[in-house]
C-alpha cells in the first residue's frame, strides 16, 4: 500500500478518482520563489483536455483547476502545493450496470480483488486516465525549475495502430475507420528532452532510466518504454551502437545518440529520447467476453461509454509531464540546480 | 545521491566496486526463520558466473560469498543480512591508462564528470556488471520467500544480434564469428513469472510494472523493457489486445496473455512476462573514437579486457534476480505473503 | 525540503497553511473496507476545536471537513483519502503589520530565511497549530485501524506551568490569572496506550520510541519527549528501574512499567507511555524585543492576535492523533493487523 | 520491517549483531573527493572503545576498521561506502544459558516475540550497544561534511544517578559505589552543536527536532530527548522562556537560547542544545525476577557479564555521532552545503 508519491526531494503525491469529487495532486518539495498562477496551472491543464475535436472523448471536462496551498502573493512559498479539479460532467450509470462485469484489458478485476470490492469503481476510479490531469498540474511546476537550466521536453507521437505517422490528417482518417469498427488503436509517442546537464541520475537503483520508466508506466496504458535506439540496439553490432565521443568548440558530444542521452544510468549531456509504446484503448464498443464476478459465470460486454479511440494521442502531453517531474527531482537531488543559477 | 536502495520492505542495498574489495548487498526487511547456508547462497551466484564457457569473459571470479550478519543458526533472524564476495582476480593496469579517455558506450564519462573525477574508475567501478552479483545474492534469499507461494521466475534469451534464437549451439556459432570481428552483441531476454496471486502491485506509482521496469533498468547495459506484448500492443486493434476473461473450475483466467499479466499495474493472476532488450557489449576489441578528457583532445581507443561478448547471456539470471526480489517485496508489502500460509 | 509526508504504510501527507485556502492531508495505505463518514470525521475534529470555552483562542474555527478522495459508499476504498477544511475565520491584518518583524518564539526568522522571503507569514503559515487540524483528521482513521485490536489511546493534562493539575477548575484559574498578566503558560501532556501488541516497531533507526518521537516533535511548541520513567530513569539505579517480568493466567507482564511500554524500541505488551513537554505559547501581548529584518533595526513587538495562553490544553487531542497514526502505521507493517482478525 | 537505514541523501544502513561476524554501516549518499582514511576513521573508532579504564566494560574490542568500498586513493568516490570492524573477543556462553530467560530491561523479550524466536540473542544481537559502532564510522565520514561549515558537535554528561558532575574523579567514586552494590546507573548527557547555519529542517515532519530524536532513540537506553529549556519550559510563562532578537554588527541571534537553536523546526543559528536520558544498564550482577519462556513459569536471573555499569558514559561519543550524521543530512539536503563553499 501507500504507492501513491513519486520522487525523492521534488515530490509528488496523487489523489483523486475519475467520478468521484476531484483530481488532485500535492507537491512537496518544490522551490519556494517560483512564478504560477491559476491561469498558467488552467493553461497547461486545457492541454490534455479532451473534446477538443472529434477524435477524442466527449466528455466535456471543465477542469478548472483551485490551488489550496503552498501558493502566496503570486509565488510557491516551500511549502506543499496542492491543486484540485472537481470533476463536474459525471455520468456513472453505466458502472453501476457492470460493477460486476470487469471490462478485458482494464483494472476492474485486478481492483476489486486488491481492494477487496470496495474500490471505487465508476469511471475506472484511480485507474482511469484522469487521474493524469494531476500529473499536468504538477508538471506546470516542474516545467518552471526546468527552465532555469532551459531544459525543454517535447514528445509526439510516431505511429497508431502500426501506422507511422507523418502528417496530421492521416490520424483523423486512421480514427475514423477505427471507429466505425467500434474498435480502438495503440500507439508510439517517443519524447526528447534537451539540454539537460551532465549527471543527473542516482546509480545504482535512482539511475535516470530506472525512474523516468518507473514514472512512465504510471500512465495507464503504457506497456513498453525503450531509452534511445532501445529494442533495436540489441540487434546491431557493439562498434554500429557505441556513441563515439567527439569535441567541438570545448565541448563535448557524441557522434551518435543511440544511448538516448543516458550513460551507466547518469546523463550524457545528449538529447535524452524514449519512446513508449501504447496499448489500444481497452473500452471498446465490441461485443467481448468476460465473467460475472458475482454469479460466477461467463458474460459478454459492449462498452457504451464515452472513451478516446487511440489513447496515444492525448498521452503525448501526459508524457511530457511525467518526464519534466522526474527530471525536475533529479536536478534539485543532485544539487545542479543550486550551481551557475 | 543516495540511490543505492530498492524496494520498501524487503529492500536491498548495493555496494562494491568491481576492482574494489568486494562486491555487497544488504537485504533489510527479510523475515525470520528462513532456511539458507552459505552453500546454497554460493550455488546461486555461481549461476551467473562469467568463464563457464568460451563465451564469456576470460575473468576468473571465485566469488566466495560470506554471510556477514542476520544469519543464525542456518536461518535467517530478521535482522539486516549482509553479504559480500570479494574480489580477487583483478587486473587493473588497463584502467590506469585509460582513465582519461572514456570507453563509448560506457558510463565512464558521466562517473567522470557526476563525481568530479573521484569515481573509482578500474573495471567500470559501480557501473561493472559485476555489482549484480549483489542482487543474485539477494535474489538467493527472495527466492525462498517466494517458494511459499511457490512463485517461480524463469529468463531465457530470445535472440541474440537481432537472430531469434531457438537452439543453444546457435549462440556458440553466432558468438565465436562475432570476436573473430572484435565486436559484440546484443540481445532480447525473455522473463516469465509464474503463480504470482492476484493483487502484487500499488497503484498509481508503485505499481507492478514500474517497480518491476525500475529495477530492470539497474541492470547495466537494458536499454528497453515491455510487458506482455509490449510495443506489439501499439500496432494491434483495441478488440485484438484485450484478454478476455474467462471461467473454468471456478477459476477466472484471460484467454490470451497480452496484458503480460499486470493488469492496471497490478497481477492479475496470469504469468507475468517481460522482455528486455540488451545493448551490445560496449567494450570492445575494435579501435573507436573518443577523447582524452586531460587535454580535451579527440583520440581513439581499442579495449583489450577480458570482457563478455555478449552480456545478454550472463544477464539471464541476474533478470530473473531483480525479478524475484520486486515479488518478494510486493508480496510482503501487499500483506499476501501472511495469508493463507 | 519535502518532508511532509509521515509513515511508511499508513503514510500521510500534510498541507495548507493558517490563513491560505484551507488545511488538509492526504492518507495513502489506509486499508480499504473501513467505515467512516462525514459527520465522523467532523466529530473528531471538534476535538481540538479552539473556542468552547474562555481559555482558549476565540478564533471560531467552523472546520467544516470535506473528504475530497478515497471514500465511496460510506467506506474506505483503498485509495489515497485527501481531506480539507477551509479556512474561514481569517483575520490577517496583524501579519501584514509585522511581516518584517519576527515574534520571539515563534518560526517567522527562520522560516523567513530558509524560503527567502516566500513564505506566508500570515498566522504563522505552515507553522501554525491549526495545521495539526490535518493530523487529527488522520486520526480519525488511524483510530478505525486500531479498533480491530481494541488499540486506545488517552493523553490527559499533567501540568500547567509547572503546577500540577488534579481538577478542572483549578486549570481555569491558572489561566485567567496569567491572562491578566498579558502572558502565557506551557503545560506536560501524558498519553498511554493501551493494548499494544508485542513485536511493533522496526528496530535499529525505526524503532517505536523514534518514530513515535519524530512525530510528536511535528507537533508546534513541543520541546520534549519522554517514556516511561524518562529522565527519572537517569536518577535511579538499575534494580529499581528494571521491569521485572511475571506471568499470571499463562499471560507474561512486567510488575513495574518504567520502560513505558517499549523496550529495545519494540512494544512490549505493557501500556506505551509517554510524556511531553509544551513550551508557554510564545504569541503573548506583553511587549518583546525583536528587530526589523528590513532595517536590520533592534525593534519591540507586542502580540495582539487571538492565540490559546496554554496550548497545552488544546494539544491533548492532537498528541492522542499523532500518536494513534503511528501506532497504525506500525500494526499495518508489521504484519500483525492481518494476523488473527 | 526494514526499519535500519536513516537520513534522506546521506543515508546510513546499519547491519551486524554483537556475538555475529561483524558490525558494519554503509553510507550512501556520500559526497565524493571526501579525504579520510582507515587511521582515521580507526581513531574515531576507539572514541568509544570500552576498556579504557576501569569504569566500563571488561570487553576488550579489537574492532579494526575495514572499509569495504565507496573509497579510492584515500578519498570518498560517491558511491556507498560500507565499513565493517569483525567481530573477536567474543563469549556467547553465557547467553546460551539465559536464551529462554529474558533480562529484565532489555529486548531479549520483545524481540523473541517479534522475530519468533530466530532471533541471535548472543550478547543482544542487534540490541547490543556495539551497534552503534556502526553510528561512529558514519560519523567518522559526516564530521568530514561539517567541517566544511566549520559546525562542531559536542556532548558531555551532565549527571550520574541523579548526580550532577562537575569533575571527573566524581565520576570513578560513584561508579565505584554502584559496582560494589552490584548495580548500575543511568545519566544525562547534553550536546551542543556549533555553527550550525539558519534554515536546516524541513517541516513539518522532517524538521529538524523530529529528525534529531529520531536518530537520537536509535540509541539503546535512551527514554527521554529535550531541546533547549525542553521540561523545564513547560514551568515557565512565555514572556520568560521566548528568545528575544537582537543584532550585533549586523548579525541577527537571540538574548537566551531557551529554544535550543531550533524554531519551528528549523535552526536558527544559535547553538543547537538539547539533553537525552539515558537508563541505568539493564545488565545487573543483583538477582532479578524474570520467566522462562519455555516453560512459561516465573525464574530468576543474575547477569554474570562484563558490562558498562553506567552507559551513559561511552554514550557520549555515540549521541555526537547520531548528531552529526543528521545535521550531515540535513545540511546536503538544504541545498546550503553547496552555496558559499
Amino acid at each position: 500500500m501507500s504507492g501513491n508519491s513519486l520522487g525523492k526531494i521534488f515530490k509528488i503525491t496523487s489523489f483523486g478518482e475519475s467520478h468521484g469529487k476531484c483530481i488532485g495532486i500535492v507537491i512537496d518539495g518544490c522551490p519556494p520563489g517560483i512564478k504560477i498562477s491559476k491561469d498558467y496551472i488552467q493553461k497547461e491543464l486545457n492541454k490534455r483536455k479532451p473534446g477538443k475535436n472529434n477524435l477524442e472523448t466527449k466528455r466535456k471536462e471543465e477542469d478548472q483547476v483551485e490551488i489550496l496551498s503552498g501558493f502566496f502573493k503570486g509565488l510557491t512559498t516551500g511549502a506543499p502545493i496542492c491543486m484540485i479539479i472537481r470533476n463536474k460532467d459525471v455520468d456513472s450509470s453505466f458502472y453501476e450496470e457492470i460493477k460486476n462485469k470487469p471490462r478485458p484489458g482494464h483494472a476492474d478485476y485486478t481492483s476489486f480483488i486488491k481492494y477487496k470490492g470496495f474500490n471505487d469503481y465508476r469511471g475506472g476510479g484511480r485507474f482511469s486516465g484522469r487521474i493524469t490531469a494531476g500529473f499536468v498540474m504538477a508538471d506546470a511546476v516542474a516545467k518552471k525549475i526546468l527552465e532555469y537550466k532551459k531544459i525543454e521536453v517535447n514528445a509526439k507521437i510516431l505511429g497508431i495502430g502500426g501506422i507511422k505517422i507523418d502528417k496530421n490528417n492521416q490520424i483523423e482518417e486512421i480514427i475514423k475507420k477505427i471507429r466505425k469498427e467500434n474498435d480502438s488503436l495503440g500507439g508510439i509517442v517517443e519524447c526528447k528532452i534537451l539540454n539537460v546537464p551532465v549527471g543527473l541520475g542516482e546509480p545504482v537503483f535512482d539511475n535516470l532510466e530506472s525512474d523516468l520508466s518507473k514514472a512512465l508506466f504510471s500512465i495507464p496504458a503504457i506497456k513498453g518504454v525503450e531509452f534511445g535506439k532501445g529494442f533495436e540496439s540489441s540487434k546491431i553490432k557493439g562498434s554500429e551502437n557505441n556513441d563515439e565521443f567527439l569535441i567541438k568548440n570545448g565541448k563535448i558530444y557524441t557522434k551518435t545518440n543511440n544511448s538516448g542521452g543516458i550513460l551507466g544510468g547518469i546523463s550524457n549531456g545528449m538529447p535524452i529520447t524514449f519512446r513508449i509504446a501504447i496499448k489500444p484503448t481497452p473500452s471498446i464498443r465490441k461485443k467481448q467476453r468476460t465473467i460475472d464476478l458475482k454469479k460466477m459465470k461467463e458474460n459478454f460486454i459492449s462498452i457504451e461509454g464515452r472513451h478516446d479511440i487511440c489513447i496515444a494521442l492525448r498521452a503525448i502531453h501526459v508524457v511530457e509531464s511525467i518526464a519534466s517531474i522526474v527530471i525536475a527531482d533529479h536536478l534539485i537531488r543532485s544539487g545542479l540546480l543550486y550551481k551557475g543559477n
